[in-house]
């Protein structure tokens, strides 16, 4: 048994985890799709709330900086996936910025005609790409599987590929710079799709200065706008990253994200991937003898230059063996038809959570408590 | 003098006041812009933040029921625009609604070509107008003046006529059920712009169940999908007004908007639609001798039946006395070149406020108050 009680008295980031909100008696394991609530979150919420809305009413569009957050935070997250200033913005849905990110990429590649996407993308990656390929006469939607090397599928007619960093399903973690070279090479234009947020947290759009002069987006909106306040009636763009902007956002959430990168801002990325990767690490090690007991098998790739943060263990009865594991405090997800999902989040996973979770997963499995009928219950989000 | 306080205290809405978080010292003229949080945003906001976020976690997108909230708000926006359940969502940004209802609309009137829109509409309205027409070979955007009468205008070529309810700048109200009747005599649609929130609050859209069937929108996002769990990667859309989804919502944002439909469940809206008149009405009378002393002239109408819920005053000097009004705690705003604005939300709003405000105004410029320089400074949000 390894000394998680060693391995957590060593780790470089054991303190951030006092820095969110955490239901007791819960090993949190679906930080991939909802992260927990930084404590900061509340008290930004709160100020934004009775301050700047109760106290500053109209007047904190200005003095209190939501009109330039979309900017302010964009840069911030531009700090997390390396990108210089100005040119990432917080705005929308992620869904939308995909939409926006495909048609500007088929703007700037005028004599290309395909757009390329993975089979296994979160859905409406395709969907929106579905309709962005509709909407221009003799653009086709061109769907890869999992196993097709990605850049030989690229060719003369390939204006833009769509690809996720981390397979939600697997785990599969994609090499960006390399990819994102080899298609530029072949003169295409990537779209990835990447990081998550809190229960419908705004999401984020980077794209590289050389694009921003020839950028044109449909969803041109007032806040997209060179002037927003001249209220012209002829569309005029910002220059810059701007022009991805569309209308006012949800001064709200975009507030609960700033205490999420308040976090991060106290975070090293290194040290962070290297607990991510001893995290799912460990849980892959705990897991083997259980999966070779009960005829499990782990679909997430050993090799830590493919492995995103999350491990998935394909089981046949997996919805319910997560069931099992909720009711005992361990959140963790189910993906049709038979994928287990754990995610693991450096900055509140301990490495005594893993243990505690591959314990209990073993546990269920021995004394077949996931066959109690109550797990049986499909629910609407699963 | 008008006896304000008889009118107050017989106002039937006089208790409705209590339910909104109003900074002392302040009387806020500004609500068609930001309204005030009402006190029970606080405690929605709390509890979906450290109960439903923190403590629930995941689950809650079922056990809160964060996934419907876009139909259950919608319904309950419904019930306030006389919409029968099923029609309306809240959801995304009043721009992106317009694209999509545009878009949509267009769809429904293959062989039409003309979108037609009010010049002096609010931009954004436009600019998503324009993008929608540029996407459609053969189709433009025309824009009609403010006194062109838009019937005149449409004609077989028209598919789909762009309105707001109320002209931001002049106040002036369009009876929303004649111009429809006549707009769809000559078989065009109408898009409606229509309401509005908190900081960024998500917005609306209602489409009438007899498009639903043959509704299509670009934005074809996994929350308009048929089975959006089924994580299907082929779109095939929602029945029904679903389909005007498109991704994740910002939930903390949708919960502030949920606070401020509670109080309307106690509203009667032909008692709010009288006091809103009734208070516009006093100050117009307040203001006339004002106007006729410095030269200023009202613009909005005082036909009641073309009046929406503010008085915009034309002025010269209008930026510098808003900012002289705003330092006395009297919140306008200014549209260029030269209209003050005063908004008045019969919720919240006494008719001694009313009073008290014409009183100010007419203090400032007969000190000629409003010549100090720090008035004339003018900030990015007028």
């Amino acid at each position: 048994m390894k000394d998680v009680a060693a391995l957590d008295a060593a780790d470089p980031l054991r303190t951030m985890r006092e820095r969110f909100e955490l239901p007791a008696g819960v090993i949190y394991l679906d930080g991939n799709s909802l992260g927990p609530p930084p404590k900061a979150a509340f008290a930004e919420l709160e100020q934004a709330a009775r301050q700047e809305w109760g106290e500053g009413l109209i007047r904190s569009w200005n003095s209190a900086g939501w009109f330039t957050l979309t900017d302010v935070l964009g840069d911030r997250v531009g700090r997390l996936i390396g990108a210089e200033p100005g040119q990432t913005v917080v705005t929308d849905t992620t869904s939308i910025n995909i939409y926006k990110a495909l048609h500007a990429a088929l703007a700037l590649r005028p004599d290309r005609t395909v757009i390329l996407a993975e089979a296994d993308s979160f859905p409406t990656d395709l969907y929106m790409a579905e309709s962005v390929a509709a909407a221009r006469p003799g653009t086709s939607l061109r769907l890869m599987a999992a196993d097709e090397p990605v850049e030989s599928l690229v060719d003369e007619r390939t204006a833009v590929v769509l690809v996720n960093h981390v397979d939600y399903r697997s785990g599969v973690l994609r090499d960006m710079a390399s990819l994102t070279r080899r298609v530029q090479a072949a003169g295409a234009l990537v779209v990835w799709e990447y990081l998550n947020g809190g229960p419908g947290a705004p999401a984020f759009v980077f794209v590289a200065r050389r694009h921003h002069d020839r950028l044109v987006q449909p969803l041109s909106g007032w806040w997209a706008h060179a002037q927003p306040f001249a209220m012209a009636n002829r569309y005029q763009p910002a220059s810059g990253i701007r022009r991805m902007l569309c209308g006012t956002q949800p001064i709200l959430s975009l507030r609960a994200l700033k205490a999420a990168l308040d976090v991060f801002d106290d975070v090293d990325l290194v040290e962070l991937r290297a607990k991510s990767l001893a995290l799912t690490g460990l849980f892959m090690d705990l897991l083997d003898p259980i999966c070779r007991e009960f005829g499990m098998h782990i679909i997430t790739p050993r090799d830590p230059a493919i492995r995103g943060s999350h491990v998935s263990v394909a089981c046949e009865h997996g919805y319910e063996v997560v069931q099992a594991l909720i009711a005992r405090g361990i959140i963790g997800d189910f993906r049709a038809p038979d994928i287990m999902r754990f995610g693991f989040t450096p900055l509140y996973l301990r490495y005594r959570d893993v243990l505690d979770a591959a314990k209990a997963l073993a546990d269920i499995l021995r004394r077949g408590a996931w066959q109690e009928p109550r797990f049986a219950v499909r629910s609407l989000v699963a």
